[in-house]
This record gives C-alpha cells, structure tokens and sequence, in this order.
C-alpha cells in the first residue's frame, strides 16, 4: 500500500505556519502482519489544539514528541484493511492514537473498534474525545452542582461548548469567555449561557465580576494565562478548576500559572489538570449521556468537517487563529461519514 | 484593664522589618460586657509566616487586611479575665484569632477553650494549628499512600518538620528541601527524611532527582516559587500537591504559579490550597493522632518559645529570615506555658 504523509520539517516558532510541515510519500510496510497487527487505511483526522504541545522538543515534559521528518502524531480513524487480530475484521472502522499518513500499522489491541452502526465522523466527533472532555472535566473534575456558577473560557470550542450545555443542564449560571462578538452571540443566543464575555473587546476581571455576581465554584479553563488569572480573583471558596488547556499559551507565550496563588489557599480551592484517558471506564456511560442530550435536543453539537488531506497543515494553522466552528475533522475519504455497515 | 498593643504603622515594602510596628498603650473597654462576651487578657501569640499576608492593602483576596494603626492580627491565647459566657469562665484559657495587645474583649463563641490539664504553649504549639496543617496537609489533601515519594519544603519548620514524618510513619519515601546545611542534617539525622536539599547551596531540579528515583507523588508545600516549579516538572501521574504556603513570594517576590502548568494536565495532577479551618470537625481526632506520635516519640516536635512582648515585631521578622528553630511562639507571661489548673 503506497500513499503520502505529513511530516514535521521544522519545529514551529511563535505563531503556527502551515509550511512547517512537508507532504512526501508514505513508506510501504513491507514486513507481513505479526500476530494481533492490524493494517488501517486512514481517512479522518481530529484537530485539536493539544496538539500543538507535541510539536515540542523532547524534554522533561508528559507529553510525546514528535521528532523532525516524522509524520506528526494525531487522532485519527480509518477502515481495517489487513489485520491479524480476530476481534477487528477487515473492514471494520477503528480510531487511534495515529499519524497524518494514508496508512497505518498498528497493535489491534491500540486500537477502538467503532460500532458498526456509527460512523467515523461521529465516533471522533459528537462522541470522540472533545465532548468527552467536557463531561468529565464537569462532571468529575468540577464536580458541579446545582445553583453554582460555571465559567468556561473557550467556550465556542469544541470542548467548551459542550460543557457550557453540560452546565446549564446541571442547573448551574453558566458563563462563557469566547473572542468577537458573533461567537458571544451564539453563546447566549443559541446554546444558552446566561452570559458571555468576548475576551477581546471586555476587561475580564471587570466582565467576570458582572457576569458572575455570586463569584464563581467552577472554572473550565481551556484557555490558561489571562483567562485562569481573571478566574482565579473570582473563584469562590472550595471552588474547583478543571484544567483542560492552556490554548493561549501554546505558541510560546509564557505559560505560568495563576499570579495570585494565596487565593488557592486561602480559597481551599482545588486545580486539577486532567485527560480523557483518565476516565476510559467511565467512557460509555458518558458516551450515553451525551446522546440522550444530543437526541432530545438539550445539547447542540457542530462539527467543523473539511475535506483534503493536503489541506491538513492549514486546516490544524485555523485552530490557532479561532477560525474553526466546532469540531475540526478533516476527512480524506468522504466515506467517513457512513457507518462500516 | 489597662495595657499596650502593636499597631501596623505602614505596610513593609520588601523585605520585613519590625520598624513599621509601633508600640502604644491600648485604650481600656469602658463598656461592660454584652452577654455572651469574654475578656481575655493574652500571653501567648503564635508567629506564623502566613501572618505577612495579613498586612497587605485590602483588595480582592480572601484574607483579612490590617487596616493602618490598627493593632496586628494573630493566632493568641490567654486567660479569661471577665465572662457573660456561661461556658467559658473566668480562669479558664482560651486561644483566639487575636491581636497583638495585652487583652482582648471576644464572642465567647469566637475563642476555643483549651482544656484544663494543658497549658496555652502546648494548646498552640504541639497542638495547635502548625501540627494540625501538617496532619489535613498529608492525610487530606496529599492522601499520601505508603511506597509513594513525599517531597516537602520549607522541611525543617513548625509545619515542614511534622509533614516529613507524619510522611515517614506513612511508609512514604520522604524528601525535605531546607535552607543550610544545619537543618539538612537535623532532616536526615534527628527526624529521619530518607534525604534533605539545600535549596541555598544545590540546584533544585537536579538534587531532586536524584533525591526522588521514582518521582514525586505528593509535594507539600510551603513556599513557592521556584520550589514550586521544580517539584511540579518532578511530579508523577496522578500526583497531589498540597499547598499551604507561598513564603518565598510575601515579601513582594512574584507569586506566580508554576511554569509548566501542561505537566498538571498531562499529569492529571492535583493541586489544592487549605487551611487547617477547612477542617475543624477533624481536628480532635488529628490531635489524638499527633498525641500518640509525641507520646512514643516516633513524632519529634519543636518549640522555639521566646519571651517579650516588647520583642514581637523583631520575633516575628525572624521568620523570614529562617532564624526561628519550630513553633514560633512569643508570651508575654510565663504562666502560658503552665496549665490553667
């Protein structure tokens, strides 16, 4: 099997340019499957802005990193086209921990196996790892409760977005920190927050404080930087912090943490970074609760889904710049969007 | 009742020094009491570092501000002198968030009545809040587990010397950070930490990594700042860091939180600020805990009990000097260190 991949030429500096990235020709795999492999032709791609960090020099850090002339690491999913794993059948759909190639050859055992009757773009979208995200970094990390206050920087994103709809429906005030005033607008207008606040044209501290009359329990903060600092002065006693990005910070701005730390104590409040990972046996009961949302209407979900493999580097550059709408899926096959069978 | 207080006369710019306090008689109550009220006349105030934070401007923070020529707050104790609180009588002693004066007139229910067989220095020293934050710090928010590593700073103080081997009865390996070879050798020879780090003569990062082969679980922290840095690039998956104070940062350094706030994602690390108030309905069991440990001697504790109320302000100022050897306690009459009957 031939195809082509998206290396990492050079490692970025400041701001995300696509040319850093360099299309060439994906290696065969000559060698025939070992026990368990399982051949993969990819043909969806999850954005996330997470990603960025892997672009990072090796160090001291809990995250991979990807080195130069390798093809970047990245979500993906794809059909099985060789596989000697008999729990994952030649045409059966799975997501992995991939590359941005046309093919990979991967353990079964590293793989999901997507339910026959979903397909792809659903299993990394609207039940994929962002909206899962966002039930976790609610429910568990924030441990939200009724009558509280929800802040949530990033919140048109597309974690953000789903746990601003987790937080209403949880019966807390909800507040949204999102950039220009057509993403505030969706924000109250369309999925429900009772405030917004556009981090561009407000004072966050002096916006928070209005948005926010009773302080804040729970922060969400995808965001980092100015957005945890304003967050921080408003949080109220044994508030929690879910930590789920530092988004601000991704293209080498500084990324210390919050400036007034006394409050953490004197707050007995509780910041806490987390992954999805974490929580993979809880995955399908959250995958449940989402779908009972999406299915009566209570949750809006959108999908950002494009088209193009070489195209990739450009679509991954929009994340940075808030040029998405949801869900960034770059698919190069359109069958990605039907189930396996 | 006639007697003589501390004020704040400005607020310390920089490094601490006992000259912004002034001594000056304290006016008399001329009102009898209302009913439920105490006179206490104080004898003992506790010297804790957290007490510099009171002596900011007022602002958003959630600790209190001593107003200008108002007289200092602080963790005290003495003896009733008059009572309209039927549960507290004249004789018996209590502690109280006090002030730096001869007496004091009090809600009864706003002081906590030492019991009779103990004297006010063990009530506030052995027994008071330091031991007590120690004991919420590495049971509550640190959750320390036997096999895990227990990294401290600020090791050889009141808190820091009872965490270490609150960590060491635990089955913890257990690490101290500590300014000067003096108390690095009191950490491994006198209270047993498995390894000690002059933060003044080492470089922080490499000493712990060599100190903690298997990294950091849980990381008590009393300082901040750089400590704070190197421990969370130290810390492992899961891990707990249990903050409890900033001291690097009260004299005006910067505050900021830590650098690498991506290892608390990746890490899904906890970071949680507490005071010892959180945790008032645990605290007689705490104390029978603590008490078992002095008692067989597996708990070794410090007083650095001083004399001279003329001398607060130089006392106190100690402290950030790493000048004090334990509790830093200061009475103004040595009946504190005997029980009321």
């Amino acid at each position: 099997m031939s195809g082509q991949q998206w290396i990492l030429a050079q490692r970025p500096q400041g701001r995300l340019r696509p040319d850093i990235f360099r299309l060439q020709p994906q290696p065969a795999d000559e060698a025939s499957l070992a026990p368990g492999e399982v051949d993969v032709a990819l043909r969806l791609f999850l954005c996330a802005p997470t990603m960025r960090n892997w672009m990072d020099p090796p160090g001291n850090h809990l995250y991979p990193s990807v080195p130069i002339d390798e093809a970047m690491l990245s979500p993906a999913g794809g059909r099985i086209t060789a596989s000697a794993d008999p729990d994952r059948p030649v045409g059966a759909d799975v997501t992995c921990f991939g590359r941005w190639q046309s093919h990979i050859r991967a353990a079964g055992c590293d793989t999901a196996l997507v339910p026959p009757t979903r397909s792809l773009v659903d299993a990394m979208g609207r039940f994929g790892i962002n909206p899962l995200t966002a039930w976790f970094g609610i429910k568990r990390i924030g441990q939200l409760q009724a009558g509280e206050t929800l802040l949530v920087s990033g919140a048109a994103g597309s974690v953000g977005s789903i746990a601003v709809q987790l937080g209403r429906l949880a019966g807390a005030r909800v507040v949204g920190i999102a950039g220009g005033p057509d993403k505030c607008r969706w924000l109250t207008e369309v999925i429900g927050t009772d405030a917004a606040i556009d981090y561009r044209s407000e004072n966050l501290p002096a916006a928070i404080a209005i948005a926010c009359p009773n302080g804040v329990d729970v922060f969400f903060d995808n965001v980092g930087g100015n957005a945890l600092d304003a967050a921080v002065d408003a949080m109220n006693r044994l508030g929690r912090i879910a930590l789920c990005g530092q988004i601000s910070g991704y293209d080498g701005a500084d990324m210390r943490g919050p400036a007034n730390m006394m409050r953490l104590i004197y707050g007995g409040i509780t910041m806490r970074g987390f992954l999805v990972g974490d929580f993979a046996s809880e995955w399908d009961a959250a995958r449940a609760d989402l779908k009972a949302g999406y299915d009566s209407g209570a949750i809006v979900y959108r999908d950002d889904l494009r088209e193009g493999f070489e195209q990739l580097p450009q679509h991954f550059c929009d994340l940075f710049e808030g040029r998405n709408n949801g869900t960034l899926l770059v698919m190069s096959d359109r069958q990605a969007r039907e189930p396996a069978r």
